[in-house]
């Protein structure tokens, strides 16, 4: 018998994957077992391995999905401009992006170590292409004597790092709006990059 | 009999923090026993209990001692000074004693959350004190009219997350020296600042 769309099978992925998020996150990869993301989701564990062959199959799927979000999201969002507008225009997508995703964005920095090397090395091509989007705003602003960056691809990596480091403080309800946050952070690095126009 | 200066019991102490800060930032605190550490350090795990009361007391002290050297370190090797220059001595120190430590620096971010709450609230104090001294030097120079910042407390954070970054990429012996990396993130926390001066 042919299944059924939003049968229990087919709803069963998102489940898996949201309940192993959140365990990895909580514990690290390496202290949950496939029994626990299983019992998370409410399934027996055998039913785990109809989705996925792994653990580390599971990790680097989580991963690799965050990744292949960002660049598709960041694509669709931020369009070729004016250098300056798109560099406002990355960097308030960052911000937005990664605050609404803080436990991928923990465990995609804190399980590298834990990726198996051809794993590791397909992710770290993903994220090369994001720091390589940035870099490329970075350079044509500079081509065009509107930024003035010693080292295009430090500046990347900088901006990258000052960007994410929002998800270690900022709380929905707190002192500062995310669109308060947006505005100071886009001053701190237009000026930075000594943005002219 | 009164122990010897040297004596084996005596170095035992650093030498259960290295190993249990190298199992800690390879592993996971949670993916780690005590009989692990014991096995790295080369004793019987009767003996780390002379050291240490369990694994929590071991995590949080090592913690613990990161910062409370950070904060040493800082007062020693920053001295009050002219806005602008104290904040070149910030970036500059920061990012120096942060690349010497990478374990540390990991362990202390990524395990936060195996923190027990009166460890965790201890910590997160220190961790203030620290964000405290930046944000100090950023309001004696906006007072001075010497930095212009739209939010002092957020460019403390802001600036804090973009130097710890180069933890997450600096090689020695890669394509810049440290010298060079402190040069130019100067460059940019400067302009960022909206430093005169």
């Amino acid at each position: 018998m042919a299944r059924k769309p939003g049968s229990k099978a087919e709803i069963t992925g998102p489940r898996i994957r949201a309940a192993a998020l959140r365990l990895f996150a909580r514990h690290g990869y390496a202290a949950v077992s496939m029994r626990q993301i299983a019992t998370e989701v409410g399934v027996q564990a055998g039913a785990l391995y109809l989705y996925t062959p792994d653990k580390q199959t599971l990790l680097f799927e989580l991963m690799r999905g965050h990744m292949e979000d960002l660049l598709a999201a960041l694509a669709a969002e931020v369009q070729p401009a004016d250098p300056v507008a798109a560099l406002e225009g990355f960097t308030r997508f960052h911000i937005r992006f990664h605050a609404a995703r803080s436990d991928a964005v923990f465990v995609s920095y804190m399980e590298l170590r834990n990726l198996e090397p051809a794993n590791f090395a397909r992710l770290e091509g993903l994220r090369r292409s994001y720091e390589d989007r940035l870099e490329a705003i970075l350079q044509s602003g500079q081509r065009a004597g509107q930024f003035a960056v010693p080292d295009t691809k430090l500046a990347a990596l900088a901006l990258i790092a000052m960007l994410t480091g929002v998800n270690t403080w900022y709380r929905e309800g707190g002192r500062l709006s995310l669109a308060t946050v947006e505005a100071h952070y886009w001053d701190m690095v237009r000026k930075a990059m000594g943005a002219v126009g």
